[in-house]
């Protein structure tokens, strides 16, 4: 047998003894690994998954745990919010960039309702309560919560306005028992294992097996430093994570990321894009990634956010991810968060999930030129902000970018300037390109026979734009179809 | 033999004649093709150029003909330029963006020198005269020019301010007779058939042909439609260009060039990427492109360019590439063009390469109030950028941005604006990795034996970043770099 360090596929000819079988094998046992072997085992299939490490749970496990989903959800209806599939997808195509994959988005849009029930029915618990207020996440176990910027410009004059972000009830948040991701991994793994799905742990795979026409027909891992080769009579399913920690990768690829890695885990090494790019798979969207940003959404929201220049750039009341994206990619990671002391203080004694963001100001001033000054900023560059935005303020108004009335007010004195540049880290969303049956395309445009893929190893809803859940979202939603044709 | 339509690798064990032969097979006749076939005939191989079209030149042929190079050529000497092979590096370095191939970025600017003397052997004129205004290119037939930013900020305090833009001399640009381009294909095109270099116009690569241990000996191709099988004893080299003009892979890639190619040429379809994938190829950098925007450098520099809400947000003196990538990436493709009517007539006083760019303004004003309601911003948006221009501009400095003292004055009245917005176009930059022989490298990390590529279907010089002359540069270096290894 060759080398292990390649990953080049191996012959299935190469191969004198199989050491385990499965119709289905499924590598990695995130949100995409475990949706899939559900459906393979219940479409009749014996599935096996290999995991890398010794437990289930991938980054789904350490997540938030918000699940995009809309349309007109049970959860949604229940706590009187209006939505459409085809709603959802207006908003949908105008938030996540230009290249989209379009039909994937109506195809997700369209299953939406289906895909909550079915979660629900899995044992996924989504607690029957909203949280209206600015935050990464609810800060208790909400169930349901705007995740995407879709009550803030643009999107609320592009689409009707509707929370999509779907938590899973966790078992006590305030005692720090558990996230929401976890509590959506937990009975998905409990249903897969009592339909008899098998796992492997502490398995790793290094390389595809194909047979004489190219068919993926197994996988080659290693089991604590010795070869293991994995049949799979159906179909090999690719569920192993971003790339978010292959250096090289990420060089090559999406270098606004390098050195700032977050919400993915060091398993995320890319291995089943390039295990699939070594058969000719097609890949998109390798530049786009996720941006958290190390801000306190209740205080952004009452504060005007500039950049390295001291001008206003986004709406401060949007979705912090979306905060992020453009701190990163439009601003070059310069941001500054100018806010008052009555502001502050009214920020300050709000609830919020991210108490860890509130740290004390960077610089304090009675008077904006004071405050200017001593950030190093050129006179005026500050001054002409503050002066724009509170002209329009005193009618709460802002007409620059669109932020809510709730949140306009003019900046008082005396004011504080947190120092936010470099604040932004996260994870990539390029990957395999899929069909709607998640089967991994080849640059030639038809699929691999015999490989299937979601979650993070793909290029799921998000072309540029993200919004929260869309990870655990696109990844159970495509797990799930991969899981049912890899068993066909 | 298999469908024409696929891109997958055919085997040669299923040809059963072969149409041509070579010893190093070369497909595509820009500039990456032209030096490629002229180095591999030097060293002895029997070279066939495949061209698509009929007649040599790619878009290099079609382009200004910038030639990024520097270390000290005879050029910049006798021009009275200082520079040195490191100095250039450290420029390329923060010019060309995160993620860069570093190793790649200082062979080039050690082997510059001496790839300009290989040029000038070929035959590639070039004429003893500096143009140092502002612009996309010399307006006449000078031999040098800024081309990248280099002498504005922040570059100009990050290295020593040296000009590499070379540009061979026309034959008489002011009757519009051949372009720089086409004055640097000529005498390699003349050089390489002089080596006794065959060409195959009217002919398309389709396919790789590769051996039993995947080693690449041939490529299937297309001649008015019929299947012609050649084999290339020694290797293949890729020099197709860009996928500007593939659909699919700008949507899955580079999205924001969605309908707006430029400076590339419909043939640019991706074929040299996609039949390297198919094989296992590793990509770079698929997002980078180069932008043009379409506006006239002298009436840039004299004015203050201002985003959809009316912010600066670049040195308005700086390569006005720079200024198209910022604009289409960092500030949605939207800019407006600020200028008092005195700097608007110094501007259109000065000599141009691009007097398509001078057209009238949309709207003008006595007032920045009144433009400012005119262009539909928000009360303060543009008079606070403008007053905090002028404030500084008073002591002829621009501490946001830092525009050089020659180029800044205060904006007075009457004044004018241009929209901008939408006024950006380009092409691909991203493609197939490769080493400093160019040897096109599989995603395990190994080069795939017998498979060689330069110029635009492959990642060069630049990750996200541009300077004019990087393409037909890289293009030029590494296709010389493919010819040699090919013909090993």
């Amino acid at each position: 047998m060759s080398d292990a360090a390649t990953i080049r596929p191996l012959r299935a000819s190469e191969i004198s003894e199989w050491d385990k079988e499965a119709d289905v094998v499924v590598a990695g046992y995130g949100i995409a690994g475990v949706c899939a072997a559900i459906e393979s085992a219940r479409a009749g299939a014996d599935v096996l998954i290999l995991e890398r490490t010794g437990g289930w749970g991938g980054a789904a496990a350490m997540a938030g745990g918000f699940i995009y989903l809309g349309g007109g959800t049970p959860l949604q209806q229940a706590l009187g919010f209006d939505d459409t599939p085809e709603n959802m997808e207006t908003f949908l195509l105008a938030a996540l960039g230009p290249g989209v994959d379009k039909a994937k988005i109506a195809d997700y849009c369209q299953g939406s309702v289906e895909h909550y029930k079915w979660l629900v029915s899995c044992g996924v618990p989504f607690r029957e309560t909203f949280w209206g207020q600015p935050g990464w996440e609810p800060p208790h176990d909400e169930g349901l919560m705007y995740s995407g910027g879709e009550n803030a410009a643009p999107f609320n004059a592009i689409a009707k306005p509707a929370p999509r972000g779907h938590v899973p009830q966790m078992a006590d948040k305030r005692i720090g028992q558990k996230s929401g991701g976890y509590m959506l991994m937990k009975p998905l793994a409990e249903t897969a294992e009592g339909l008899g799905v098998r796992v492997e742990y502490d398995t790793r795979i290094r390389r595809l097996i194909v047979d004489h026409t190219d068919r993926v027909v197994g996988v080659l891992a290693t089991q604590f430093g010795k070869q293991v080769a994995i049949r799979a009579e159906r179909g090999v399913v690719l569920a192993t994570g971003s790339f978010a920690y292959h250096q090289k990768m990420i060089e090559g690829y999406a270098p606004r990321l390098i050195g700032r890695p977050a919400a993915a885990i060091e398993e995320h090494d890319g291995i089943g894009i390039l295990v699939a790019q070594a058969l000719g798979a097609e890949l998109a969207h390798m530049d786009a990634t996720e941006v958290a940003f190390f801000g306190d959404p209740q205080m952004m929201a009452r504060g005007i956010l500039v950049n390295g220049r001291g001008q206003r750039y986004i709406p401060e009341d949007t979705y912090p991810g979306r905060i992020g994206q453009a701190t990163l990619i439009q601003q070059d990671n310069q941001a500054y968060l100018i806010i008052d002391e009555q502001s502050l203080e009214a920020a300050l004694a709000t609830e919020t999930s991210t108490p860890f963001f509130r740290q004390p100001p960077t610089w304090a001033a009675e008077t904006v030129a004071e405050l200017e000054a001593d950030m190093g900023l050129p006179r005026l560059a500050l001054q002409g902000t503050v002066d724009a935005y509170n002209l329009h303020a005193a009618d709460g108004k802002d007409p620059l970018l669109g932020k809510k009335p709730e949140w306009v007010e003019p900046i008082g004195s005396p004011l504080a300037a947190f120092d936010m540049r470099g604040f932004t880290a996260g994870f990539t969303l390029g990957g395999l390109r899929t069909d709607l049956d998640s089967r991994v395309m080849h640059v030639s445009g038809e699929p691999i026979a015999g490989l299937f893929a979601a979650g993070r190893c793909t290029s799921g809803l998000c072309a540029g734009g993200y919004v929260s859940g869309a990870s655990l979202g696109d990844g159970s939603f495509y797990g799930r179809r991969a899981g049912l044709a890899a068993a066909k």
